[in-house]
């Protein structure tokens, strides 16, 4: 911690670009110096995507400078990101190019600063990227209305490889060429590593060549760190397909630039995991990877006869930057989950675990190295491995399909759907739930699971909020008749709520975790319930004293434990990491007016009402009124604005106006009776 | 009506697999008897895909009869359909070989009988197919659940072409290679035509077997109608391809097997749009095809010998099935929306259009012919589609996507929040939504889609009800400053609400459309409408004098007008064309809770609890109840069971029991103030 971190300013970028004369040098010390300013967001932000950024810097360098044609301009090139995870390089290189201000290289992944992944608020971001797959359908939006406005842009998009693998990338493909979009140019930036590890191993591309051109695609390969090969191909490509969209294969290394990162260097023999796709580097790291990226630029310089690159830097005194670089402490749920599968499935060789790319972060490994025969790595292919659980489910096995929550919701939506119909047995497991950790943004940001696959019909979505409720919740997944969406926040269990009991669990039935008064809060998942219990503690000192209710089922609610617990409320809060709507405040609030109780408590939900920001954990549960401050601050407000008494009509059969209100007889029970007009 | 419908029992089918022994000739008589019987389902159940059972016939004829090992076994290899639509066919072929009951001959999309797509409750239907793209990967799942139990399957999947658009397809394909699926067989249905029209005008599939070589597939092609190159292609599959997945492209006729729908003879030079896809054919084109086939079948039999076939005749004296084929009458929302967008879109050149194969469904037929170069066919690829249109709205454009609601809310549910994250502006059209028709069964049937796009931020649900609901909605979708997601009834609208009158739309608002009692019942749309204006009038009968609301918004209330309503209602029955989890209900009960009204009334929602039925209208309100009669007796059973006076606590600040509940003052304001304990 108090690492001091060097950066570029705008004017060293300024100074290069104005005296290296030859385009090709240029544009490889641009590119230096972008991956120099990338490693210093990543580091102070204490997280980004490092070795993508650095696998497409040539490629966004030799573009920006080059090849694309006004692109700051209204009417110019647009060039983007689909995978967008490489959002910090582009974000470097525009800073490089003056087209964004200078100090949101410090705020990387910071409320107000420059997002994990790209978002159109940000200056030259067409799209909202990061959910894979969709850049090139973009793009082919933005030709077919330039086509339709007469105006005549070139459209330019990034690609992974390992986001090649989804299935959207290949539907959007014969479009293109049937339209003869000659318009669009799609760059793979064929670095050979997924998220986890090499694309080969994971479900290899075969021949990419082969696969666009039988899609009706002009295919072009190159060394995508060659920037003179770059420039030829790019060049070249108008002319060799002028009326169809084409490929350029860029071939790459990911963490290109310096050896610390490269994976050709830093990877052992026959090492399986690369370790620099996402997280910041260690000390160590960061110091070797900065010496030797500063190096190649001022070689560079040297070169045409320039002084050395003079960074600025960020030091101990940077308190915002520390702190922002903190790790949270604490259990992690997926961590958990991964060993209490291997458990239960020790004693249930039905089970099978399906991941798409995310072993590292859905707990799986062990798992994988348990059951290598029951571990299916499907890639980035969410709808794909959805539908082969749903085939695994068929032969009488039980399949675990895992991915974040952010893609396993929404992408194979209709695919869960469909293994419903079936009353297949199968378990969700989406991970990274919730508004936490803001920093990747809202593209990783699961806060619409619960309402989009709430309605499935035998879905029982399950949010657990400590590691023995997590056992209990894979006890239940492996036992119960329902399937199960369980929604696993991956931020660290602060010590409110990493102890938390549980007993078995029940459908629909809570626990209370804190006793307190009437005034009674809802919530599950340790973010929620964590939270909760330090809006009690500032509370307590209002005289208000919060119950705070654990109701860890997100779309069940057992009527009889409810009429109890309304029994004992006359108000009550329904907390949410989601948005505000189709979430366990609906839930509640209708099943609170169809138990037909003699007493009816308040009710008010509190959750998400707009996009998730991207920010630090602190700035984001602020932002959304779901810090322990502001949760206070809902319930003190509504305590004074809602306490008043809550006459409820008779009703009646008929057209009449109500009957009055009768007064409540001592043993509760009303004393008007049922009254029938003819 | 009335016409009389001759079908072949399956003891036919027996004669001729006993007494044909050649083998080709017996399979090519077996599918021309399939395509009789297939012929006779349609008709009588009023709806179905004769199209593309024809066009599969042949292919699965010679699977079931030659090809399969035991495919009636436990462990036998497996068939089953991904398109799903030909299912007719392929039931036709079950009963011919015994292993359906033939009664069921009877009961094509009928409540207990056939569904309209492939149910894993009918035997030997091993998944929910109709949802299209999803095959190959369930059949994957087959593969690998039969390696971990050790068993050896071949598994057999059928897709069409059209189908081959679909995303999901392309990401199934990898994994199957890069895991040497020698089992498993993809014979793709090439008969070019999609739902609307030809493949190649809608997005031209390019080098089919380029494509699937370039997925490290084995490919294989025969004519689809030639059983002896089925023979030897599938014969030599095993051989050419041990360890790899394998696609036999089988070129066949849309319709093949009868010159009265063969699309080689019943379009005209020039035609574009093929007109037996789906829906039964007119009866002189029923009569005529029915004599080609049982010809194409005699000439088989003569030739061996064999005396003709002895149809069965079902009569006029059949009110069962006439009573299925009756076709309701009634304006149709899609037709109405096509033409208000046609009328908007004069004066507004923002406005383009995208389709995803279904130009005959969702009403855009006008719109692509006025405005051919603002109308957009992307195919099946719902997905593209919608981030086609963001693209689209990321250059001031306003486009209109259309798909059926099943597929739109569903399928690129992350593609449609993607857009709203980035503030575009998307109108989203799913026609074809809720329960009816009830015919195609529950893959088209849209009853969840209110749920899964509800909590998307930025984004209204409008049902509107009828034909002057339409134009005001399509107005509203122009104008607003939300994106739209407009759910469209395809059904016929009933007279009760055809000519229902409307004001311009306001958001969250709704409207009486029966004036009553104190008794309310809300709901949208004209199937809800309809039939709570009938179980209003069978209520009058009881006494009760019922009001109805249309609230067209799905997902938004406006307080002041809920307000006003809860002050006239004593008791909400919210009934919904959907899953009772995540629509109205849910919405209204949560909104009159944190109204902290001083009267609130009870509620109760009606909708779907179970996945919807296949069968005739009727059939299908009944079991979910949804019609009339169920309606009005739920209402009489709440209201005899529900009309209790409902005393609600005082909310108190702190933990101490409620204090009494007072009695109402005369003004109705309430007399005990704010209580605070230390």
């Amino acid at each position: 911690m108090g690492t001091p971190l060097d950066w570029l300013p705008t004017s060293e970028f300024e100074r290069v670009l104005r005296c290296v004369d030859d385009r090709h040098d240029r544009s490889r010390a641009f590119a230096a110096m972008t991956r120099v300013n990338t490693l210093y967001m990543v580091m102070r932000a204490g997280s980004g995507h490092l070795g993508s950024s650095f696998s497409a810097a040539d490629i966004v360098s030799w573009l920006l400078l080059n090849e694309l044609r006004n692109p700051f301009d209204e009417d110019g090139d647009v060039y983007f990101s689909s995978k967008g995870h490489d959002a910090p390089g582009l974000y470097a290189a525009l800073i490089g190019l003056g087209q964004l201000p200078e100090p949101l290289l410090h705020r990387l992944r910071r409320t107000g600063g420059l997002p994990g992944h790209p978002d159109v608020h940000t200056p030259h971001m067409p799209f909202n990227t990061g959910s894979l797959g969709m850049g090139i359908a973009k793009a082919k939006g933005l030709v077919l209305a330039d086509r339709l406005l007469g105006r005549s842009r070139r459209v330019y998009v990034l690609t992974g490889d390992g986001e090649l693998q989804e299935g959207q990338i290949w539907e959007s493909l014969a479009g293109a060429a049937h339209r003869a979009m000659g318009e669009l140019t799609v760059i793979v930036d064929h670095n050979k590593i997924q998220s986890d590890t090499w694309v080969r191993d994971v479900s290899d591309l075969g021949d990419l060549e082969a696969k666009f051109a039988s899609f009706g695609w002009g295919v072009l390969r190159c060394d995508g760190h060659d920037h003179r090969q770059l420039d030829a191909v790019l060049r070249g490509r108008a002319e060799r397909f002028p009326d169809r969209p084409a490929a350029v294969i860029a071939d790459t290394v990911k963490g290109a630039g310096c050896p610390t990162f490269s994976a050709t260097t830093s990877m052992g023999h026959g090492e399986r995991l690369y370790r620099f796709h996402s997280g910041a580097p260690a000390t160590a790291e960061y110091r070797s990877a900065h010496a030797e990226l500063v190096g190649t630029a001022n070689e560079l310089l040297r070169r045409h006869g320039l002084a050395p690159l003079a960074p600025h830097r960020d030091g101990d005194g940077d308190r915002d930057g520390v702190a922002a670089r903190a790790t949270a402490d604490g259990p992690r749920l997926p961590e958990i989950y991964g060993k209490a599968l291997v458990h239960r499935a020790r004693r249930d060789d039905r089970i099978v675990a399906l991941d798409a790319d995310l072993v590292l972060d859905t707990g799986l490994i062990p798992f994988s190295r348990r059951f290598p025969e029951r571990f299916i790595e499907c890639g980035i292919a969410e709808q794909d491995m959805v539908s082969v659980a749903g085939g695994i489910a068929a032969r009488g096995l039980l399949p675990f399909v895992h991915s974040f929550s952010c893609f396993l919701h929404a992408r194979p939506n209709e695919q869960i759907y469909n293994n419903a119909t079936e009353g297949r047995r199968v378990v969700y497991v989406g991970s990274l739930a919730g508004l936490l950790p803001a920093a990747p943004g809202h593209s990783h940001q699961a806060v619409r699971d619960v309402s989009a696959v709430g309605a499935i019909p035998g879905l029982v979505v399950l949010e657990p909020a400590s590691p023995a409720e997590v056992r209990a919740a894979v006890d239940f997944c492996a036992s119960t008749s329902s399937s199960v969406y369980l929604r696993l926040v991956s931020a660290p269990c602060p010590p409110e709520v990493a102890d938390l009991r549980t007993g078995p669990l029940v459908v629909g039935r809570g626990r209370t975790v804190r006793d307190g008064g009437r005034t009674v809060a809802v919530g599950s998942g340790p973010v929620v319930l964590t939270e909760l219990l330090r809006a009690a503690d500032l509370l307590a000192g209002d005289g208000i004293d919060l119950t705070v209710v654990n109701l860890p089922w997100l779309n069940r609610v057992d009527p009889a434990w409810l009429a109890d617990l309304a029994d004992r409320a006359d108000q009550l809060f329904v907390v949410e990491n989601h948005y505000t709507h189709g979430g366990q405040a609906d839930l509640l609030a209708r099943a609170l007016l169809e138990l037909k109780l003699p007493t009816t408590p308040r009710l008010h939900g509190i959750g998400l009402t707009e996009v998730p920001t991207c920010g630090t954990a602190g700035e984001a549960l602020e932002a959304h009124g779901l810090s322990a401050a502001r949760l206070a601050g809902s319930v003190r407000t509504e305590l004074l604005h809602g306490a008043r008494p809550v006459p409820v009509p008779v009703p009646t059969r008929d057209g009449a106006r109500p009957v009055p209100v009768p007064t409540r007889s001592p043993a509760g029970s009303p004393t008007t009776s049922f009254t029938r007009s003819t």
